[in-house]
């Protein structure tokens, strides 16, 4: 086995929360190396791309987090093993990190900025997505994305719709994926239902 | 085998062009649609996101640039088959990704704001992408990217190359890549000297 450290923000969602999940839910053994917002500016400068979050394997720090995701998913048993159903799960892991990179270019702007961009994105790309996203899991039975049985893609989706739900991105309406494809509502209710998942989030 | 189609726009570089590439060495029969940029409006209306590349398999049309490539490259044996060798072949194709996202933002602005968002990113980003990849290259032995041996992620970086070499970008130098990671055009030449690939170049 590999020695892994994740390090990411101390908070329960973003593009580190998915591996932490995965590997959580499967029992495998990692430091998972948390720190406050304030010291991002410290921390980024111990990245290749000063960007976070990174998996350090076996001392070598690796970036990109749907890299990371992917390669905790297999050792986590949450990765489709045929090719084609592997596709498809990239697409949605894909598909989500596009869309929240659009969200994250938002967070530096100015309050007004910040307003008008967030407005444009709820009408345009985040609903988009949406629709996007709930039709892939119609498709696919209704239940999970991949093969009828949780894989990263469910978790990578979970943390996402969670975040839309929270109430913490301003302008955007919690009601936003009720309104616009609430089968992800009920997808991560599903998840969060999981006896692992429910028990990491009451911890 | 699958019935492919590659929808993409009809030039030589760009997100769709590292599976054409890959299908093309491993000689994987495949529809290549290729459309002329003035019928973007028309075909993105056909498409799930609005977005191409897609890669139509067995009637089912798939988006996401990299989830598309790792398919295509599985099917071509340019992908790893050791779980840790493919998370560093997604880190370097998920990075590119990244760094390209940040140019084709700037193609909609204006021709001020495009100048000085390129500047921006000549100075900051594209330079930091650049060192990093060709540390990745060095790290590796400085031949191939993974395996020393042709990957998906050398395909990847060799389109990115190309592009950055080609001119075709207003305010990024077409010395850019010689200034600041001068081994990544060692590896262009190294892939473009692939007979398959000079073949497909030269047609």
């Amino acid at each position: 086995m590999y020695k892994l450290t994740l390090t990411y923000f101390d908070f329960p969602g973003g593009r580190g929360e998915p591996a932490r999940l995965a590997m959580t839910l499967a029992g495998i053994e990692f430091e998972d190396f948390r720190f406050p917002f304030a010291d991002f500016n410290k921390i980024k400068e111990q990245t290749p791309l000063k960007q976070v979050p990174t998996l350090t394997v076996d001392g070598r720090q690796v970036t990109q987090n749907n890299a990371i995701n992917r390669f905790v998913g297999k050792m986590a048993g949450l990765y489709p093993e045929n090719d084609y159903q592997a596709l498809l799960c990239d697409e949605i892991m894909d598909g989500i990190e596009a869309v929240t990179d659009k969200i994250v270019q938002t967070f530096g702007l100015s309050a007004e900025k910040q307003k008008l961009a967030r407005e444009a994105l709820v009408d345009g790309p985040l609903t988009q997505y949406l629709k996007w996203t709930q039709e892939r899991l119609v498709e696919q039975g209704g239940e999970y994305f991949i093969e009828s049985r949780m894989t990263i893609a469910d978790l990578k989706v979970f943390v996402w719709i969670r975040s839309l739900n929270s109430g913490h991105l301003d302008h955007v309406p919690r009601t936003l994926v009720a309104d616009i494809a609430p089968k992800l509502n009920e997808h991560m209710q599903r998840v969060a239902q999981t006896s692992a998942i429910a028990e990491y989030y009451s911890s």
